[in-house]
């Protein structure tokens, strides 16, 4: 027979019901823990205009959108032009994962997949902002979509659980969000895990008094957001790369120091009305949560800045000990709303990045010990029990049990076998002849009981632990 | 200030939480049915491989297929490929929602988003044999993506909620899927619905019968698939388009006239084997399904074809009473398993059309009064209590209860207002330099308790009817 590949798409993964069990509990209490706060569930479309996705996410960004290709006559149209583009002489082509076709994502496609779940939600309050209240709290748990280069838990697809905030300036929305956070990681079962905290006006008055130039400021947020994992050096190079030369480095890498503290950067930014402010706003944060799970977590990590380039205020970074990356982040973004609305919305969230979290419970077994759920498999021995059998698993779900039919004939040795590896606690068989009746075995103390009616079965079963 | 288009991309929809709590209602429902049916939970990726789904659906499905635009050097060379075959006369350009390049699949994306369930959990079944049992049970509640004509209730983003059984050829696998799905719709509090009852063996001995050779046999049973739809005539017309003449055409709607009975179609087919198998096999389905919640909901109908290419034995479509289309459906595909596989693999699904489902509850007022979830907001009066809020907030979360705390001061009328708006049955407030104590207000009687301890409010609240 001819066989086509039944791989997944490079960078993506099948759940399995383990694998699905195991996300459903971590989600679950994600989910749980958010409104518990009183976070409302929102979802939005993974398919997204392309406009909306272009120019929030950075240079970077934009070129791992996944874009949905053309079809019928603006197709063709595309392809005429992009082949117009590449026959004249100095066309560019650019490496790896960039764009070759300059503007191709205009020319042949206007459509593109969720990069990450803020986006979306600002389009979403703008759009909807009637239906809403003027304080809107809700919370994602969706898939997003990078056409990054998949490694180890790295993926093309993984899912974020994002909360956030919408409508207040109040530095109470900093607190519920890493508030909530916290919660999600105690109920998880982590316990050493830290949340970094800074501020971008900070950041960006420690660039100006480095000498800095605003146009500037950006690419030095970008280069010394790498400081962790590239260190000194390695931001040395990339500020040279973005025409930040030696001096300025110097100041900004001195400024930012990991060993500086609050009080010590204070003195250095007194004149700056930005930089105080931001200071402040740290310092209240950090009060703040001292009465929330978040309490005891925080640290302020002056070196920290976040790639995103939506970021105005406050930015979180959740680290657990022993990892080499986060396992989420956040911040402040009050101008992000505002570049669908034409007026300004101020915003803050926090993102838990569910693959990451459950890469690490997993090597680390901090799973419940089964998260199995089924309570009893039925066989028929002959088909021609099989009503017999249907008619059985029918009452044992009326009485709310969780009941598997093996469809076909089966035998009892092979029923019990498979029940008692997949940790089942019940095997249920109907012999041939035997009418309303069938033989029951349970796990728990390997009994065998023959011939009991099926009201009986549905009795013991409804008894067992669930 | 510029603005963006905050509009979701065309057929899309934003799912505000209202229309979250309505459809977490509803695939919860479907959810805790197929698990009390044994079905496992299984996740595929959004996106696959354009191999995998190419040539599974027909070629209106390949045409209404989402695909990814290459990225770096293939997007290059596909660009010039396509140009190429553009420039050459006789170019086909085809119509609206067509390919208008001929392969433009291959050449310009080697990636398209999910189309269905069933294509990706064969695909799965061949990759993932080794770790799954042989007789494997599963449920998708997932969306999934056509590039077709957005219309009243016709998306191009939308959930399939899918129950399938891989690996056996027991017609217990056809009883337990519709039963499951029944069981659903008796659960969502549906009572005029019917499952038609058909099997492509049977119309394949019809067809036969009709004297249509077999390589028009597929494009017979598309074109009896649309009979409700379009009607005699307009079937007709499709089977004139696709070379089936009027004699053949007489023939077939006169076999197949939706009057026509089991014992009158039984008489027609006896000498043929796979039409007198598969009328034995729609005999024995009724009866089994005779002690399950599918009892007094199947019909046998002739004329039901369906059109996924892909059904090897029995098909079912739900239908409800005053609906035009059907709210789901579903049958046995032996064969398409195989294609991934090098072996055969007999399996067999049902799946409900979540969108359909909602909107019909929604017309018909089928939602519980309250799907409302929030317990208490809570409100600094001013700003210097916001630390208090945030600790009276912690208690109330800590014994279960679900708290919006409001960020920012909060004048106490207002918050009632809001609260009583929103139906929700609390409203707490922390007035300047009041400490430890608070105010609350309770929606059921309108009453107000100023300076009450937090503890006093963590009891109040705890004993709420929830």
């Amino acid at each position: 027979m001819a066989r086509a590949d039944a791989k997944a798409a490079k960078g993506t993964r099948d759940f399995l019901p383990l694998d699905m069990k195991r996300r459903e509990h971590v989600a679950g209490i994600i989910r749980d823990t958010y409104e518990s706060y009183g976070f409302a569930s929102l979802q939005t479309p993974a398919l997204e205009r392309l406009d909306t996705l272009l120019g929030k996410y950075g240079e970077e960004g934009d070129q791992l959108l996944f874009k949905i290709l053309f079809r019928g006559q603006p197709l063709v149209d595309g392809v005429r032009r992009a082949a117009e583009h590449l026959s004249q002489p100095g066309a560019i082509v650019r490496g790896r994962s960039g764009e070759t076709i300059p503007g191709a994502e205009t020319i042949l496609s206007d459509l593109g997949l969720r990069y990450d779940l803020t986006v979306p939600l600002a389009r979403v309050f703008a759009a909807h902002q009637s239906e809403l209240p003027p304080v809107f709290k809700c919370y994602q748990i969706q898939p997003v979509w990078r056409a990054d280069t998949p490694g180890r838990g790295r993926f093309r697809e993984f899912y974020q659980c994002d909360a956030d905030i919408v409508g207040s300036t109040s530095l109470l929305s900093e607190a519920e969000v890493l508030s909530a956070g916290c919660a999600c990681m105690d109920r998880l079962g982590f316990d050493r895990f830290a949340i970094r905290l800074n501020h971008r006006g900070l950041l960006r008055a420690v660039i100006e008094k480095a000498g800095v130039t605003s146009d500037k400021e950006l690419d030095a947020v970008v280069a010394l957001d790498k400081l962790g994992k590239i260190g000194a050096c390695g931001v040395r190079q990339e500020l040279e790369q973005r025409g930040i030369g030696p001096g300025w480095q110097d100041r900004l890498l001195e400024l930012l120091s990991p060993e500086v503290g609050l009080e010590a950067l204070e003195r250095q930014v007194a004149d700056s009305e930005q930089g105080s402010a931001a200071l402040q706003a740290i310092r209240e944060v950090l009060a703040l949560c001292e009465v929330t799970p978040a309490a005891g977590r925080l640290r302020f990590s002056p070196t920290l800045a976040r790639g995103m380039s939506y970021y105005t205020g406050c930015i979180f970074e959740l680290e657990e000990q022993g990892l080499e990356s986060s396992l989420g982040g956040g911040g402040r973004y009050d101008d992000l709303i505002g570049m669908f609305m034409g007026k300004r919305v101020p915003a803050c969230g926090f993102s838990l990045g569910l693959e990451r979290i459950l890469t690490v419970m997993s090597e680390r077994e901090m799973f419940p010990s089964s998260l199995q759920r089924i309570d009893a498999v039925v066989a028929a021995v002959k088909q021609s029990e099989g009503r017999s059998a249907l008619q059985l698993c029918h009452l044992l779900r009326s009485a709310g049990l969780r009941v598997e039919l093996v469809p076909g004939a089966f035998k009892p040795g092979k029923l019990r076998k498979s029940a008692d590896e997949r940790q089942i606690p019940a095997a249920v068989w109907l012999e041939p002849g035997a009418g309303s009746t069938a033989s029951l075995w349970l796990r728990e103390d390997g009994s065998l009981q023959p011939a009991l009616d099926f009201e009986r079965i549905v009795e013991i079963l409804r008894g067992l632990p669930q």
